[in-house]
C-alpha cells in the first residue's frame, strides 16, 4: 500500500508504494483510509520543530476517516466494515504501540495512529464510530479540530451570555472554537487575527468584533471592549508564544481564564506576570479540548446540525495524497484552513 | 499617638509621635493594636520592589491583633471593647477606603488597613473576632501568615494521603505551609530551602525528605522521590521567580498543581514551558490561600489545636515599634521567621 512517510526533518515527505502491514496485535485496528487530515502538529513534526524526531522513518498523521477492515484480539468496539473517525485523542478501548510497518526490508515506524497511508493499523482508543449523517470527509474533522476547537470552549470553560470571549488566530481551530462560543451566545465574541481575510471569516460566523493582530494596542482594544478589565475568557488558537502571552495580558483579574491548546516549537517558553496570577487570572494549557471522543464527537456533530454550523468550510481545499506535501506548504503559508486528503473517497459512498 | 512610617522608599520608617486619627466614616473603626506582624509584603513596599509608591507618606503593616475601641456608622461585625484580627484579607463587612491622618499638618496616607501604630483605623472587612482561647501574640499570625499559607494548603489544593507535596522556602508562610499539610498526611512531604536551619525546622515539623535548595539538582531529587512524575503539589512559599518556575518544574503532568502566594519585585516575570501546561500541568496564583477570615480563621485555630501546631515557633524574635526597622532587616536576613512587634503588650492580659 501507498504512505507519505518521514525520512528526514525538514524534507518533504516521501511518498512510498508497497509498504506492507505486520500483522495485527491485540488491541489493534486496521483501518482502510478515505480522507485524513493535515493540522499543525504534523507540519511541525515534519519540519522539525517538535524537537528531534527519533523514529525515523515515521508514518505520520492523527486525523481521519475510514473503514475497518480487519481488528486484533480483544478489540470490541469496533468491527469490520465499520466507518470511523481516527483521531489522536484517546478513548476507550485498548491503548497498545504503534505498528512497524515494512517497505522493501526498511522499518517504518508509526504511533498509536497515523493516517497519511492507503491503510493504517490504530490503536483500538483511537477510533469513534462515524456518527448517522456525518459524510466522511467532514467527519475528519472530528479527529482532531473538532474536539480541540469545541472542546476548548465547551468543556474546558463554561460560556455565558454574559460573558466576553476572545479567540486569537482564526486558522482551523479558532475558527471552530468561534462557531461553538456562538453557540453560547456571549454578550462578546472578538476574534483576533493578522489577516484581514480571516477576520471576514470570523464576522461570517458569528464574531461580534473583530480585532487587526498586526496592531500594537490589540490588548487595549480587548480591553476597550471589555469595560477595561479584560475578558472573562481568551483562547489563543495560534499557537505562538507571543499570542499565548497575548491572551494571558487580555484575560479578566479574579477569575478570567485563558486557554490554549496548539503549543509553540519545543522549547520556546511562555513569560507571565506571576502578579496577575496572584490577582486571579488563570491559564490552562488544553490537552485536545479536554473531549472524551467516545461521548463528546456524537454531542459536536448534533450540536453542529442543530445550530447549522458550516464546519464544511474549513474544507477549503483538497489534495491527493502524492500531494501531500503542497498541502503541508499551503498549510504553512495559512492560506488554506484546513488541507483535507482524499484517499480514497470512494469509501464515502459506500 | 505614634506610629512607624514610610516617608520614602528604601528609608527606615520614620517612628513620629503625635499623630492624629482622623473622625471614623460610616464602615470604619478605630483599634488599639497590641501586636502587629511584619511579612515580606511590608519588606517589599519599604524596599521599593512593588514599584513606585503614590502614597507617601504611608502607614504600613498588613497583620496584627488589638481591641476596637469605637466604630463609624453602619459597622456591625465588632462593637467597642472586641478583641479582634487585623489582617489585609477581605471578609464581611464594609469595605472603605484609608483614612488621612495628620501630623503637625502633614497628611498621612494609609488603606483600608494599616497596623504599625498605636491606634488604627481599619475598613471593617479586614477585622474577625479573635477566637476564644488564642492569645493576641500569636493571633498575629491569622493576619496574613496562617490564612496564606494554611489556605495554600487546605483551601487550594486537596491533598490526600497517596500525594506527594512539596513545599518550597521554609519561611514563615513555608513553614505554616508545612505544619497544615502535615495534618493531612500526605505520603511524602518535602520541603526545600537553601538554609540548612530552616530545613531542621522543615524536620521538626513534620517534613519526611527535605532538600538543599542550594544545589542544582533540586527538580532531579524530586522527581526520584515521587518515581520519576513529580509531584502531585507544589507550593512556592520563596516568592522568587526562580522558585515558581521550579515549583512548576517539579509538579507531575496529567492534573499535578503549583501554587504560590507570594510574588517576585514588580515587573519580573516567569517563565513556562507551554508543552507542560498543555500536559497538564497546572499553575495557580493565591489570593492569600483562597481565606474566607470570617469562616476560615475559627477553622484554622481549632486544626491548630487539635493537631498541637507549633504555631508559636514562628515567633522567633519579638521588637517595640521603635525597632520596627531592625525586624524588617532581620526579615530580609532571613534570620527572624516572623517578626512580632509589641505595640502594646498589655491589651493581651485584659
Ligand atoms: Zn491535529
Ligand atoms: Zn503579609
Amino acid at each position: 500500500m501507498k504512505a507519505a512517510v518521514l525520512f528526514k526533518i525538514n524534507k518533504p515527505l516521501c511518498i512510498l508504494d508497497n509498504i506492507k502491514l505486520p500483522r495485527l496485535l491485540p488491541g489493534q485496528v486496521e483501518v482502510e483510509i478515505a480522507y485524513s487530515g493535515v493540522c499543525h502538529s504534523q507540519l511541525m513534526e515534519v519540519r522539525g520543530r517538535r524537537g528531534e524526531d527519533r523514529f525515523l522513518p515515521h508514518m505520520l498523521g492523527h486525523e481521519a476517516t475510514g473503514v475497518v477492515r480487519a481488528v486484533g484480539d480483544n478489540v470490541s468496539k469496533v468491527m469490520p466494515g465499520d466507518k470511523v473517525i481516527l483521531g489522536w485523542i484517546k478513548g476507550d478501548g485498548m491503548d497498545v504501540p504503534g505498528a512497524i510497518y515494512d517497505w522493501n526490508g526498511t522499518a517504518i515506524n508509526s504511533g498509536g495512529i497515523t493516517t497519511f497511508s492507503e491503510r493504517t493499523i490504530v490503536s483500538e482508543n483511537r477510533l469513534t464510530k462515524l456518527p448517522v449523517g456525518l459524510p466522511m470527509d467532514l467527519g475528519v474533522l472530528f479527529g482532531c479540530a473538532v474536539p480541540t476547537g469545541a472542546g476548548m470552549v465547551l468543556n474546558e470553560i463554561e460560556i455565558e451570555s454574559h460573558h466576553s470571549v476572545v479567540i486569537i488566530g482564526v486558522g482551523g481551530i479558532g475558527a471552530i472554537s468561534l462557531m461553538y462560543a456562538k453557540c453560547r451566545n456571549p454578550q462578546k465574541l472578538i476574534a483576533v487575527d493578522v489577516r484581514s481575510e480571516k477576520l471576514k471569516v470570523a464576522t461570517a460566523l458569528g464574531a461580534s468584533h473583530v480585532i487587526d493582530g498586526s496592531r500594537n494596542d490589540v490588548v487595549e482594544q480587548i480591553l476597550a471592549l471589555t469595560n477595561g478589565q479584560g475578558a472573562d475568557f481568551c483562547i489563543d488558537a495560534a499557537g505562538r508564544t507571543s499570542t499565548i502571552e497575548l491572551a494571558f495580558e487580555a484575560t479578566r483579574r479574579k477569575g478570567g481564564q485563558c486557554v490554549f491548546a496548539s503549543h509553540p516549537e519545543a522549547g520556546q517558553m511562555i513569560s507571565l506576570d506571576p502578579f496577575e496570577l496572584v490577582n486571579g487570572k488563570n491559564i490552562k494549557g488544553s490537552w485536545g479540548g479536554d473531549t472524551k471522543p467516545d461521548e463528546d464527537l456524537l454531542k459536536f456533530y448534533k450540536m453542529s446540525v442543530q445550530n447549522t454550523l458550516p464546519l464544511e468550510s474549513m474544507i477549503t481545499k483538497r489534495y491527493d495524497l502524492e500531494s501531500i506535501n503542497e498541502a503541508l506548504d499551503d498549510l504553512e503559508a495559512g492560506v488554506v484552513m484546513r488541507p483535507l486528503i482524499e484517499i480514497n473517497p470512494a469509501l464515502n459512498g459506500k
